[in-house]
């Protein structure tokens, strides 16, 4: 029944077109999913007051808990129901799930529609006593995410609700399903450099200041800090310029301003505080301004009894070993992992974010399989 | 009868229009000061094929020439009609030609309606038979300068003509006039810089290649040379960095390209190819590309006769002592130097491409008995 039964969700949920930020009727399947199997569920539109559009806003969340005896273990899904926009060229109409051959395809397969349904999936295999069991499923995780789980952690703080543990089903897994799990993710900010100068004419260099040259300087420090050389979980911290701006089309003018922009991935040595204060030592000493932004902090949930039931449900259903990964970019496990150990673990994300993106059938089936072990361990 | 005859063609030319590239109207107010003079006058108009557009075509230009005896001297002034825009705020129509107390207002008082004025209000003075005069008078010195006077050269070239010696008649003094006259300029070089590297998300920088750290590799490494310390005539050569630009809009994209220009004036130590193969050298050892276009090599007249007519002209007129300089921009001085000696003396500089640009009408009547001594001692 459970193949039959994920297909079909898998298929219901891409079938709801859900550009980030996501409303309205694929939260309506959600629901539909939910509700017979006894959960009580609390859906709100987060963000949606005009000031908050340029933050991401509105956006639409659900909370869904069935409660076990008092006193029980507290369980934990965490996902997403938005998708990326699919861009041109699909194969097939991406919000048409069409199946071909082994494969299911369609915006959200992988990340993160399939995996929501194997969850689903997976709680018809177990008992309803086994404790409590909830559902964090937010409508913008690929966007601003500044409506969307940190809302639902709101609504539970003030419900009082700390579950003890928490599974993100993101999509970890990398040639096989199975072989990467994530304990930790690294933090991640991108800083803002303005440099003034005196804008002058390229013949009188002395009546100018060029802002140009005190911005290759910043960079060519910047360039050369090594942060650190990793820790036993994380690669190294990184940092990458990813814009420059002038905007002078005059040849013989030096301009009156230079900009650029870095990002960085750092691990547990660092905050986004304390790399804000190094960076902004650097730039203020050679006269620019840093405006930075820190999109989220760096957890690790060390390996223990949680990754333990992870890895142990991976290898019974699949036979691989996975690896317990710090690497990629952020989700929205960087706000759960605040509240309680969090750990990652879902399909392949190959096709994640690509045209004609796919997921295996039989990958949804397993992954409902390993989704039911890694509940009933836990609740144990 | 000097001051009322100069101030009188310097209004007519002010009131005639002339944004680069002039054509037309001011064309026929020149010939119309000349023809009475005794010049034979060439109008023509270079640069008018459609693909001539973009590099500013259609120019006009003018060629005034009144031999003297078989055998004597000939000198020239160069000169140009058109004018920079006046762009808005001026008290005044900027071309309506307003005298208010010592001062007549207007685009083009001293750069270079007015000099062109004085130079032939002083035709007045001088007796027919010193020698051969002439003006090379273009409409294009302010644009790109394809068509101006290296087309009148052309023309020139196609008759057998090489003047003796040219002065251009450019605003140089800065002050008060006679403070600085020009004996060569600084050569002018623009670079255009390519770094082409790999996308890719900033998470997993191992597979991308970002050329942003290349390009402030070469930004570094350029802004750390010293081309020269100067020379007796010259200051040192200098290198300003004018643009950079990504346009990556993604945080958390490292970008496929950055590019960067920088524009280069240098002394007579130096040539534009010279300095491209120096630039081009760090720019390929860092993977990138580099595009130079040289708009003018560095020309200097030594001191000797030529600089002292004109030094001694300008001190018995105004009592200064002229300052003998090569800074400051480009002219078209840079093209005339080939074929000639050539200096540069004319008004105060300090409104010129400005709004309310003006010009002391004494400063006019001074410059015209300038000129006349000058012509009359370099014929002699």
């Amino acid at each position: 029944m459970t193949r039959a039964t994920i297909l079909d969700y898998a298929k219901r949920l891409i079938a709801q077109p859900s550009i980030t930020p996501a409303t309205g009727s694929v939260f309506d399947e959600m629901e539909a999913m939910l509700a017979p199997l006894g959960f009580e569920i609390s859906r709100f539109i987060a963000g949606d007051s005009p000031e908050d559009a340029e933050l991401g806003g509105p956006v639409e969340n659900l909370f869904a808990i069935r409660h076990g005896a008092p006193g029980s273990r507290h369980f934990s899904y965490a996902g997403h129901l938005d998708v990326v926009p699919p861009g041109q060229g699909w194969q097939t109409d991406p919000f048409v799930p069409e199946q071909r051959g082994d494969l299911l395809y369609g915006r959200g397969a992988v990340d993160m529609k399939g995996s929501i349904a194997a969850f689903v999936g997976a709680l018809h295999h177990l008992p309803d006593d086994l404790g409590t069991i909830s559902l964090i499923i937010t409508g913008d995780e690929e966007g601003p995410a500044r409506f969307g789980t940190v809302a639902i952690m709101d609504l539970m703080a003030e419900r009082g609700i700390t579950p003890d543990l928490c599974l993100v089903g993101e999509p970890t897994s990398v040639n096989r399903l199975g072989d990467m799990m994530k304990i930790g993710r690294r933090g991640s900010v991108n800083m803002w450099i303005t440099v003034n100068g005196m804008q002058g004419h390229v013949a009188y260099p002395h009546n100018a200041d060029n802002p140009i040259t005190k911005l290759g300087k910043i960079l060519s420090e910047i360039d050369s800090l090594q942060l650190d050389e990793g820790t036993d979980w994380f690669q190294p911290s990184n940092i990458e310029f990813t814009d420059l701006h002038v905007g002078n089309p005059a040849h013989n003018v030096i301009p009156a301003r230079a900009e650029g922009r870095l990002s960085i991935r750092f691990n547990d040595r660092h905050s986004g505080e304390s790399l804000s204060a190094m960076v902004k030592e650097i730039v203020e000493r050679h006269g620019g301004e840093l405006k930075p932004i820190i999109s989220g902090e760096p957890f690790l949930t060390p390996p223990g009894e949680f990754s333990d039931i992870v890895a142990g449900a991976i290898r019974e259903v699949t036979g691989v070993d996975p690896e317990l990964s710090t690497s990629g970019g952020t989700s929205d496990a960087r706000f759960l992992a605040k509240i309680m150990p969090v750990v990652e673990f879902g399909l392949c994300n190959a096709t994640m974010h690509k045209l004609d993106e796919a997921v295996a059938i039989d990958d949804l089936e397993k992954l409902g399989e390993i989704f039911a072990l890694i509940v009933e361990r836990a609740l144990r």
